[in-house]
């Protein structure tokens, strides 16, 4: 195939319906792979409906505003993580239809609405400290255009509640578990359902919860198969693994 | 429909069709589901497909016989990770389909060939270390029905052979990628690819690889948004993952 | 008895008594247990004398008065842990009966006065630092019901000002041991005493002491063999467990 | 009792049948309980049923067999942990009554065989690999006369194995929970029960559950109140604290 | 003396001055020390020339200075290590002669001048940023009657500038290293002299230094056989140490 | 040369143009090597166009103004890292040439304007946050006297960015990779290259990045064998390295 | 120059001075460079004198001795590190010149003798059980033609031994320095010469050397600005970095 | 001294005795301290009683015999740690006084009998695995010549066996504390004592005691500040810096 669309390239040249300028130019602009390396911007297709991202902490007001105004010229949309209200304010003088997310602390804009997902994320959380973690993941599936169901403060040490909101979980086509602590959640979790989860370990707790690692510890070595795990606190990791495989 | 099926036994006594005494029967003998509870047997309709499982390190070869031939009279595929030829030897007096994977380490017995996968799944590996690992979610992806390709000695140092190969991995539906030392190569083939990566840090390495620790650590920060990672060594649960997420 | 909970229903049923739609609404209604699963609220019957625990830190004081207000509907004791004098001038406004102990850090109600504990609770603790971990034990055992005595100051570099204090140590009947740094303190007082003890690092210390965790291994690997460790700083925990054995 | 014999001496004194001197010399060389301080065996009322104990791992047989009988010599049960059958053989060549088992890989012998525990004692554990760290506790609680229930393989992703038991769990008095990988089995346990719960981390699993770590920091930042921890594989140590509990 | 008081007491006894019982009543509410056993305060002896100490951190200004003035009037010397000059002002209303160091971060009070050390202790540090860990050391050793002599800023890496200053450590009797970053200099230190070596880590550098911790890993490994080592900047545990040597 | 000096000694001794005092006092004030031992700065010839640093890291604008002024004097270049600000305005009082990096964190006199380099450095960085770390690289390169060359954000989940700049890191005759949460662009690089590679793990990432501690055992694990590795965020490290090795 | 090279292509097509298939068919052998992408060997003309290598460490001798012949093919150096005799003895019945190297535990074969490094490389370790460490990096540099002095057994303990050597060491163009336990030397190294130093922390002690964790961090907090890092027994990584150093 | 010497040599020189060119010759010549720089052997006076050591762990029986019996020609004692009687069946055949001390695995010739030491030397252990190591400190102290008591099982749980042998250890000059597991007896023993402490951590316990680190954690954040502690096992780093303090 490669061949052929070279081979093809020479023979217009050869018949002078195209100049060596013009030669040199179309293969310049040929998709890379067309010649079997690297592409310059593979990920265009790819990126159909996925947000551009800005990660806010760390970050002045003035800076976060100068960059969510520049990626949301792309026409996409644009999500800003783990952002504060005073960044939000900038964003908002930039870019009108912007907005905040509290319990997310993320600033998003939602231009492209179109449903990419075929079917449902669950999110569940194990407490109330895990929320921000969880909406995070909520958002950035929200943004991806997924149909996103939250299932909050259903930890393992009241197992009755979760038991409860079986049915829900079991419609899920990915759900996303974040929980701190002894982060068991997950392994409960992929017992009851047959889909992939996707674990988030949080940094809820103290002493030796040695912020997130016991939790992060506990779901690499969950006895339940169907678990894979991403970073501590990465809400955002986890929505957007679980937006891709909602998508195929 | 639950309320319905419920409804339907309660009339059937009403109608006096049948006793009390054998309600309180089949009530018991229904499905927990139907309770809206916690099921007896909930992962008999995810389990069509779904290869028994048994890990074999530390077993004697008469106990991995004795376990898999039990197995194996469920009339579905069963599989012995961590296997040593001698357990096969074991295994195979008692179970003649059994065959013994070398490379995954894995005793394995397929009797049902049906592809439930819904396209492929490439497993990459960095380095000959690393093949072990990989061939385990190799084995137990096509246990599960699922067409694998796998590309092995593509270590980020000579990131040519990589990009080389990139024309299957753009094919796969979703991508196993197993490695030990730093650990770097799910990053790059995140960024390569538009689906799902399921990194498996191997324990291959020496020093302050710290047995698969810097390679987990690595995986879990990866740039790349689209990795979540399993186990050290854990190339069942990868491919276990990977397959699920190829039925949707 | 839960056959016979059912056999009943069932054969209100076929006495049409209630109707199969009444029948489905009450065994919705039933409690969980009578059906042999998990119940709804499990905890009520071992809840008598539990006070209901808000986790103070990282709320605001409107949050923390809010929480609190509306536990205190409930009837029985809260406690309000690791809570600032702020948040309880909140507290004060919308419970009146509310204290705060200061030692313990943690905002109280205890309407429920009754004695649950049928012994003595001793709380040791090694240095001053330890202190407020301690009285957290103290308050929490205090709100459940029990008869508390507490022993500060008794480290093990100076051991006979414990041993001076044995015999209040030997009257009761579960001991908890703060210590930090070393966490030393658990093995002697194990050693000294025939009853549970239940052992709290604490993350008093510097440098090695890595905020509890030398305190943590120690308590883990003590050769008393009566000591049992919760988490490093979780006075509450301590105070919980030694209720639950004082009320055995 | 101490203030007799003190009495006595100081009469002896007061008679002239002694010298101060004398009296001096004799009150230094009386047994320190009877001057109420540090006593000498101070066990001994407390040791009433609990069994002698040996570690068996790294002797060698002889010595396990002259400890073994030394001890049995007391006669009070006897305990040698993690022994081997080598070991037993040579224990049983000196005491006839010593019994070997297995699965708890455990040489006892049960001279008292008074019920000293007032309630069941639940020994729980999470996979079949848990089990001799579970059977050293049963092994433990029996020798130290208890009657002991256990509930093996009832892991935490197949939810409903656990809860199908539920029943006998809430019947215990205290309960045991073993569990290596996310440890996450005492959290859910916790949760159910409303009496002291007792987890063992065990060492099983591979990779990042790091020989226990992460089934420990999970076991020690569980969100179930109930729990406290002993060490890792510490299923002695499990069953000495509950027999403790259990007795009072 | 012990024997001298008991024998007193049964003097009183034989001359029938006091009875029987009030005899041993009075046993039991002499002083520990007077029976040779646990003594009430058994470092008194041991105690002369040792300062009262304060650890500063974590305390509020009034708070170092009420425990500051009520050792005080112990007559001995004090020091409060980890204090602000905030706390020093406070401590200088209510005990005048106090004094701040501040490269020590120190208040002291040396009411007792006398010469307790038989020889110099030696303090070497090896960066500029090890200077406050190497004057509490100093301030330790001056407080408890020693002559001190300090040697600055003579890390590893310019080996002449410690060799250059090898005279003045070889004429000491006890030398004390603190060193942060990779902790080589108390190595190199120990073959130069022939006398112990007190290491002590500091928490200086970043990164992998981890507060310490590589530090107190190099020195614990020392090469050097005369190096034994304290805590992660503990000057004073040093410092007090080094004294009981000199003392010798 | 040193023969030479002692020789000349001698014979002015010999000439009695000195006295025997007079020599003896001579040979104690010669510079050291001159002995053939450890020299008093022995780093002189080898300072040759090396600045002069501090930390400023926990300095105040006061202290590093007058160091910065003291160093200057020295007449060679000057390098203030991790400087502020307001410590650059304390600096530019007294040395009115200093100038501000801002992205580098880092106050700057350069005086000596030699190029001392025989090509180029590259610098590499993997995101935007590694920038700082990557500039103090070059800071510290520039005053040592090199050509350097920057290459920004050029992560590996986007390799195609990386290797559209192969052309400019193959010029380099030593390459700077400064890389922060897996730490895997070391080892792409290394592939890429043939020359040295000085890799410098960030702090950059969150939660099991653990500050720098996954990209520092990535590095240290790198399967591309011309890697060597610095402190985590140890810029001036990676530039100071790489300035020696461009001088050979 | 691309844009040229690949004008004249075409332009020789639009001649036809060469066939559209003979343009495809130089496309594909024109350096992958020339088109701007991954170039398919990018390493040869780097690779000239570099060894081929084999990590023999869990190889059968089989194994080795096939790889190694396979490899020896190439008519250039091979070296197969972490062998034992063994393997030696497997390879040497196939490559008649390869040499075994006890110390170094290396299987080599030397065709290529040519020096490529301009000066001397200066191998250094600490006690005598680093020397296997060192002699890796010692045969490593020797098989890529450099000129090596390796001075052994002068540990941070004993400063004179080192001193006594300066002189070779500051003769040698690039040194590496080899140190288990606390890791020191390479400090020492470091201050007393002014060119790269790399270091290569050794497994060699025992307690909380943690297998060359300690010696690890030591290295990495080095205070001497001049030393970079590789991983624990790396002594090949060192050579391999120090060869290319001692070529530029 | 140092003045005196090479004031001779001037006037040597001066008076023609010697010529310059014999006088360069003799400086080079002469020790290194009269020239009061690094010194040849600065040991040699420090070394009088000390025992040359060889660390036997992982040397064959050849090596040790042919080491020890080279040591044993310099006329002082010689001690072989960690030896097996393996080896010093080898030894025995070269060097006939030569014994062999099973408990502390070593092997040793006491050729210098004389006390150095001006005291007793007390060693402490734990528990009887704890003995090995206690044994080595024994040893060592012995061979350095010093008075050694011994101080066996004496763990903190049973808090009494120490108390009883007070009197012995406030009697020793220096105290060696051998303990694994949670580590605690150096700080009950430091309360006591008004000496210096040097606490040994052993690599006894399992699981959470990770082969001593525990030990050392708690050992490191004693409560006692007499207390500083040496490397994991290392009795003979104990056993010597006991032996330097004893000879003050």
């Amino acid at each position: 195939m490669n061949a052929e669309s070279l081979h093809k390239l020479f023979q217009q040249v050869r018949k002078r319906s195209i100049s060596p300028d013009e030669a040199v130019d179309r293969l310049r602009h040929m998709p890379f792979e067309d010649l079997g390396f690297a592409k310059v911007d593979h990920h265009r297709p790819l990126r159909v409906g996925m947000p551009e991202v800005i990660f806010g902490e760390g970050k002045t007001p003035a800076q976060v505003a100068q960059i969510f105004a520049r990626l949301a010229k792309h026409g996409g949309n644009v999500l800003a993580t783990r952002s504060s209200e005073a960044q939000y304010k900038q964003v908002k003088k930039k870019v009108r239809k912007a907005a905040y997310r509290p319990l997310a602390r993320a600033i998003v804009l939602q231009s492209d609405l179109k449903v990419y997902g075929k079917g449902t994320i669950a999110v569940v959380s194990a407490g109330t400290s895990d929320i921000p973690v969880a909406e995070e993941a909520v958002v950035t599936a929200e943004l991806m255009g997924n149909e996103v169901q939250h299932l909050y403060d259903v930890g393992v040490a009241g197992i009755h509640r979760l038991l409860a909101n079986r049915a829900s979980l079991t419609r899920a086509r990915v759900v996303i578990v974040c929980a701190g602590m002894e982060g068991a959640l997950p392994s409960v979790v992929g017992g009851l359902v047959g889909v992939p989860v996707i674990a988030v370990p949080t940094s809820v707790g103290y002493g030796s919860a040695f912020k997130g690692l016991a939790a992060l510890l506990g779901m690499m070595n969950s006895c339940a198969s169907n678990v894979s795990v991403v970073n501590i606190d990465n809400g955002f990791g986890a929505g957007y693994v679980a937006s891709l495989i909602n998508r195929l």
